[in-house]
């Protein structure tokens, strides 16, 4: 006990910024766990201990009720505090593990270590390594031109902060526990009042279920409506982050090349009906054609015919610069296969994370219970003050200005690769959304003219990322809608001199 | 062209709410979907079908450019304006489809329509079905005594409030768009010294992963770990929402018994490693006790020669009665097998939606990337919120004064047991948490009970639920942390009324 006393001794420092408590409390613990101190020692009564120490009895008489209370000493009355045995139980973890040599006298292991499924592997699962090296998350989320994302700048914020006080003020419990299935109701019944009018869509507040945005929407649609190993048809090509969610459910993915109509699947395709077919029928992302008419009452009498599933992803309609937004696909359908996803993040700002999907009637029962089993949902807080946002006419008013804010970035854009290129680089896609695509030779290498243009302080993403299969255009998605006015000529500037220098050959001035 | 005239003018109602336009243009919409307008069929000028309707002649222009942007029209200048031919391609839906009997003289079938994996089936999917067959959530989550539950009314709304407002002053960019992996930094620098301290974790902020609670952290760990097949230990009983996400994802449950000590593998669940184990060391989830050391010793042990994950999942730890917190299980890992998950809502408010894990450092980049790649992440203005909330001392002050109130109404609920039933119903798992487990009767049926005290007024949930063999202890899973003192009681007087008339077959008096 004596060589007790001096090892801690030896180890406390009074003057470290750690209180003597929790240094005490973890040499006891490491002696223990190392065996320094064995199983069935009898510690030193805190008397003696705190006197060695030097240190107050009560804070020994602590630490001695900690270890009790995480089973390192056993306390009885009376007799004194002794080292409980806390080793591993070697016969339960030693002789059948293969490295196991702890344990030598054990016997020879009687079955087999390991089933098929469980063999030691690395550490990581074969569908998690894929969705690494697959994985299209860009390191930077904002400045020029980076796709897809909104000027939240531009966003009302005193509004919002405003209404969100008020809800504070008199925050009742309902709206800080967790959700009930689907979301806030009045939310529900405004986002189906808009996306009626806004979007054509056909829907009761009941078919309405509030999400964290399009990911968890495809996520849900999935694990409700396909197994492990069905097949989707996504667009090729298409959006990598809804690549990788169908993936890591294990879906596998029949790219179906798209054309200036949209979706086009060949002979062999239709063949095969798959289990859902992934579209951006108002807006192909990322290439931004409109699918036709015909194209779309096709794919939904195919979809009626097989029981094929349709997610429309309809992520950026509302800014549509011609033309007033086009009709939804799922206003057409009278079979009740289309699963609507959209969400607030374009038009208000992405880190809000409220999106909302609009279900067949026959499902939303379904739908709500599935979504607060698998995700546990809250943020009814959030959702009130989305609510009161949207009633009170802020959306429609947000968007209304963003439209012609963006529409004039959109041509200050365009100008510039026409000042810069004349027509040698085609402008596609550009009739609506936040980004269009800029064409480039067919003999460039578009990921690494991004990967130049990152390193020059530009954000665009190169449309090599969005092909699964062989790529067919080459091109760069370029995005408008975060860069002030005034920063779109010297950014362009910028990217510019990249392009001449790699799809060009020239060098810089 | 007259008859078209007549039609219309038949079906628009000029004294509806909806706008002329909007009825005019859902009109055409009809008669060319439905052929009743012929592809190829010339529309009538703007001015005569105006005159004919007797409305503006700019409402007749808007209809038929809004037909030519959605591809029901075509319009060349100077020679009108046609119906689009936007039949669906019959020749690609119709000759394949089973069910297709409107395209007669197309020829036989040439091949077979559907592959194994996509044959026609339900609506739902096989692990849909499930999800919902088994699902565990409960339609209320308020009142006496839903377990689980932290009294939100408790919580300081106004402190929390005032942060934000002055948070949303200065909102920048960065905080409104769409987060970094990992999510923001001062918040995980605050969370990894709160874990050291209070939970003895072992962690840097580089090692926490911010999610939206602990279904997120053992969704995404499934995902990177473990491959759809893979086994899971689970504890037995255990919490429904991680056996429904860890099934959703293709994981073949594992039970385990628990016993005083914590979970307890027999001989042949040893010899079958699994890729992953979740257990609840601190707080057994749903009985309540907490895995000795020598237990905690020998699944580590266990874990680093199979190469098994465990997942700690340590929900509510921060609230023990009797003694101080327990040390994690992770904090004594030297092996780097220890996935730790936790959320803030049990000590703040379910609705917040912010939890957190702590993975081993080697895998720390691989999770920063897979939570912003699968879920997109934002939300970054709550979390900086709850970052100053914490750095300002208001969350240990916060979860002091819940532990002495929740200390209360434990206590006054045990009294309450004790005075209806004696020793007749045992308290177990009473040490900590927001609930405990009130023992029944062999021969009762704890689903029963719950189902008529649900009917009466009070939530309680039977012990049958986190079963997932056969069912081992009857009880009744009872929360009081949500319940004003004043409420404990007379909500318990209900349940007990419940109790004697289904457990001890009394007549009501």
């Amino acid at each position: 006990m004596v060589i007790l006393s001096d090892w801690l001794a030896a180890q406390i420092d009074k003057t470290d910024a750690e209180p003597v408590y929790r240094q005490l409390l973890s040499l006891m613990q490491q002696a223990i766990l190392s065996g320094r101190l064995a199983p069935g020692a009898k510690l030193p009564s805190s008397r003696t201990l705190a006197g060695d120490l030097g240190i107050a009895r009560n804070t020994v008489l602590h630490v001695y009720d900690q270890l009790s209370a995480e089973g390192y000493v056993l306390s009885t009355t009376g007799s004194g505090t002794y080292v409980a045995d806390t080793r591993p139980d070697t016969a339960a973890v030693g002789p059948r593990a293969p490295r196991a040599t702890e344990d030598a006298d054990a016997p020879a292991a009687p079955a087999a270590p390991a089933a098929p499924s469980s063999c030691p592997r690395g550490d990581m699962s074969v569908r998690g390594q894929r969705l690494i090296d697959e994985a299209g998350v860009s390191a930077r989320q904002w400045g020029a031109f980076m796709p897809g994302v909104p000027d939240v700048a531009e966003f009302p914020a005193r509004t919002w902060s405003r209404l969100q006080s008020r809800l504070w003020k008199s925050a009742s419990h309902d709206l800080l526990t967790y959700a009930p299935g689907g979301g806030y109701r009045p939310l529900r019944r405004a986002l189906s009042d808009y996306l009626r009018v806004a979007r054509s869509v056909r829907c009761s507040p009941d078919q309405i279920i509030i999400t964290t945005g399009i990911h968890q929407s495809i996520d849900l649609t999935v694990r409700l409506l396909a197994d492990h190993g069905d097949r989707a048809w996504v667009e090729e090509p298409c959006y990598w982050g809804a690549r990788s969610v169908l993936q890591a459910s294990g879906i596998k993915l029949a790219p179906i090349p798209v054309d200036a109509e949209g979706l086009n699947p060949r002979d062999p395709d239709l063949r095969h009906p798959p289990r859902m077919a992934l579209v951006t029928p108002s807006h192909q992302y990322p290439l931004g054609m409109v699918m036709s008419l015909a194209r779309r009452r096709t794919l939904l009498e195919y979809a009626r015919q097989h029981k094929v599933w349709i997610i429309e992803d309809d992520y950026d309609s509302e800014f549509r610069y011609g033309s007033r937004p086009l009709a939804s696909l799922q206003g057409l359908d009278e079979s009740d296969r289309v699963i609507y996803v959209g969400s607030l993040g374009k038009l208000l700002f992405p880190g809000l994370r409220i999106g909302y999907m609009v279900v067949p009637e026959r499902l939303a029962a379904t739908f709500r219970t599935a979504v607060a089993e698998l995700y546990r949902e809250g943020q009814l807080m959030q959702q009130a003050v989305l609510a009161e946002f949207i009633m009170d006419g802020y959306l429609t008013s947000h968007v209304r200005r963003m439209r012609t804010l963006y529409g004039e970035r959109r041509q200050l854009l365009i100008d510039a690769v026409t000042r810069h290129f004349g027509d040698a680089l085609p402008v596609m896609g550009d009739e609506a959304g936040l980004h269009f695509v800029l064409g480039l030779p067919e003999s460039s290498d578009d990921r690494e003219i991004a990967a130049a243009a990152y390193d020059a302080g530009v954000i665009v993403r190169p449309l090599a990322s969005y092909y699964l299969g062989k790529q067919q255009r080459k091109g760069l998605l370029t995005g408008y809608a975060c860069v002030p006015h005034e920063n779109i000529d010297p950014a362009f500037a910028t990217l510019a001199r990249v392009i001449e220098r790699h799809a060009f050959g020239k060098r810089a001035a």
